[in-house]
């Protein structure tokens, strides 16, 4: 039985604006400087995926910098997506691909953009995941325990002890939740048998397909001729026409919350979806002041805040508590620290005040004055 | 009787970094994107003074710039301090030079950093002064009339009326007081009687001389070499070498406290000595939020804030108020705006934390990426 790891990476962070942008997504990033969320993602896949097992699906215009930062990964199996159409059809895309390589092959889906700290606990836990997944016909998902009553994730609630494998607990699934709001979430956390869905699955591929077919079915038709054109000269051209085509659901939604063979194994490997500059508060070490830094800082009289200087830029603050500043080569953001999670919309604005060339990265090589 | 407007501009002004550096300080700046401070200075005298009877007394490293920004004032008026050695020496070396030139003018001295608002009203002052000045033997000062109980100055109190000249009410001085607690200052401005020292003095350049040969005259012993070697070819040199064995003090302390014929006249013409980044509020009108924003700016949900972008270069700040947000080329400065008055401070950690090359200019023309 083989492995086959689908990383999604067609995400587009506007969250993270300056740092990312419409042409550079979080998960081509480096927050710790040094290796991006992406190689992050395969790195961590180790002794589970090696390189020519890694699939990644993102958009036409990421080519590029997929290819810059994962070269060992197969050209063959980096997939183009036209457009989004959200994570179904992305999912779709992949496992039909996967089945004509190795139609008995498990595949894990892992987001591109997630942070997870303690990578051994986690491909432990993916290992029995992916025993689960091969023997059977479960599609498998992970539920982070949660630390916080946090009301921007989606809840797993468990149902019945499905079995153990090796450590892990496996349970039926209960019900899917969307994002709470804070007392609800709270009364899940005092409650106990809800985790946070973490958009990660493992199952065989044959077992989604079939689960796609089966609650999907106008998704696998519109998606036929692409199955049929795999691996001739005219791919791309027909994914192109079929893609815009395709509905537009969530593999959540679309399968997940209808499919009755899913099951979730409770996980703690320090997973976090990295969604605001707020949240490298609990994935870095702060320093005394309670501050995360980054470059060419100096920090006054300054608590609790994220500030992040751009390359050979300084960045001094001075008197402030509970701020987010983050250079960048064409743009800064100053923000109030508990603001951070509505910052999309305040990005969504730029292209009305005509400042639409901040969304994109400034052409590189040339001197800020003359641009 | 000629006047001579002798403009005071060898400040440095680290309380305005990073727009102000060492090598670029506050009165080479144009807070309203237009002129800069020192411009405004020479532009405000028309009708008093032409560019020929302007005088500038700089650092020698300055003298680039205040070619460049007054061509028009003629070169050898432009008088290069070696060093900073507070007002006094700095006076007498204007004083010595005009007595030359024209022993019998009116020097006006002028600082070349601060605000006035009302133009026409100072050169109303200004004619009122030269006229009380010119007439005697008086130093005569502007006293700003209080508008806020200001911690920052320095006030003068006035004694009996001396006079009027015009619309012009004439004072002798009772007494010069430092920079008051703010219990203090508040007294003053319910008391009445006390008004803000403006730095502006209107002279004989005789009566000048004359005093300063009587309260310092070690000072003016120690400028005898100078005063011979005016107009001739060693003139710089001598200067640098008498200029480091004057005593380091300001015209207010050793003359003015201490002279029996100085008088003030208040006045009220929208003086601000721009002393902070905070300053700005008080002359520039704020946005239906409170802002002063200059440049590239999106503020969302900001407030009472001082916004400042760098050419080309945008700023967003989201749900913040009270601070101050300056970016330059090479550096940004985020601070509350209640802690802007200790920037010195702040500045003056720089070199200690090996950052000290954000204390001059960048050098132009280099993309920042290469710095």
């Amino acid at each position: 039985m083989g492995v086959a790891a689908v990383i999604m990476a067609g995400g587009r962070g506007e969250r993270f604006w300056p740092s990312s942008r419409e042409d550079l997504p979080k998960q081509f990033l480096a927050f710790d400087g040094e290796r991006t969320l992406l190689q992050r993602t395969v790195d961590r896949l180790t002794g589970i995926a090696a390189s020519g097992d890694v699939w990644i699906v993102t958009r036409e215009d990421f080519a590029g910098l997929v290819s810059e930062q994962v070269p060992a990964v197969p050209a063959r199996q980096v997939l183009l997506e036209p457009q989004g159409r959200d994570t179904a059809p992305c999912l779709a895309l992949a496992a039909l691909h996967i089945s004509k390589v190795d139609p008995d092959a498990v595949m894990l889906v892992l987001p591109a953009d997630h942070l997870i700290l303690q990578a051994e606990r986690f491909r432990e836990a993916l290992a029995a995941a992916i025993s689960v997944a091969a023997s059977g016909d479960h599609l498998v998902t992970f539920g982070v325990r949660p630390t916080r009553p946090e009301t921007g994730y989606g809840y797993i609630k468990i149902g019945a002890l499905n079995g153990m494998n090796g450590l892990h607990e496996v349970y039926k699934i209960a019900a899917f939740t969307e994002k709470p709001p804070r007392e609800q979430a709270m009364a899940y956390i005092q409650e106990g048998g809800h985790f946070w869905n973490s958009g990660i699955f493992i199952w065989k591929v044959s077992s989604i397909l079939r689960a796609l077919q089966g609650h999907l079915p106008a998704l696998m038709e519109a998606l036929k001729p692409l199955a049929a054109a795999i691996g001739t000269a005219c791919e791309q051209e027909v994914l192109r026409r079929v893609y815009p085509l395709l509905p537009k659901t969530s593999i959540d939604y679309g399968v997940m919350e209808r499919a009755e063979n899913t099951v979730v194994i409770p996980v703690d490997f320090g997973w976090d979806d990295l969604g605001t500059w707020a949240a490298l508060e609990r994935v870095a070490l702060p320093d005394l002041d309670g501050n995360i830094i980054r470059g060419r800082v100096l920090a006054v009289d300054t608590k609790n805040s994220v500030i992040q200087s751009a390359k050979n830029r300084l960045l001094v603050t001075f008197g402030l508590s509970n701020i987010v500043v983050v250079d960048s080569e064409d743009a800064v953001l100053v923000a109030d620290k508990s603001r951070v999670s509505d910052l999309k919309a305040v990005v969504g604005r730029l292209e009305a005040e005509g400042l639409e060339q901040h969304l994109r990265r400034p052409r590189i090589g040339r001197p800020v004055e003359e641009r």
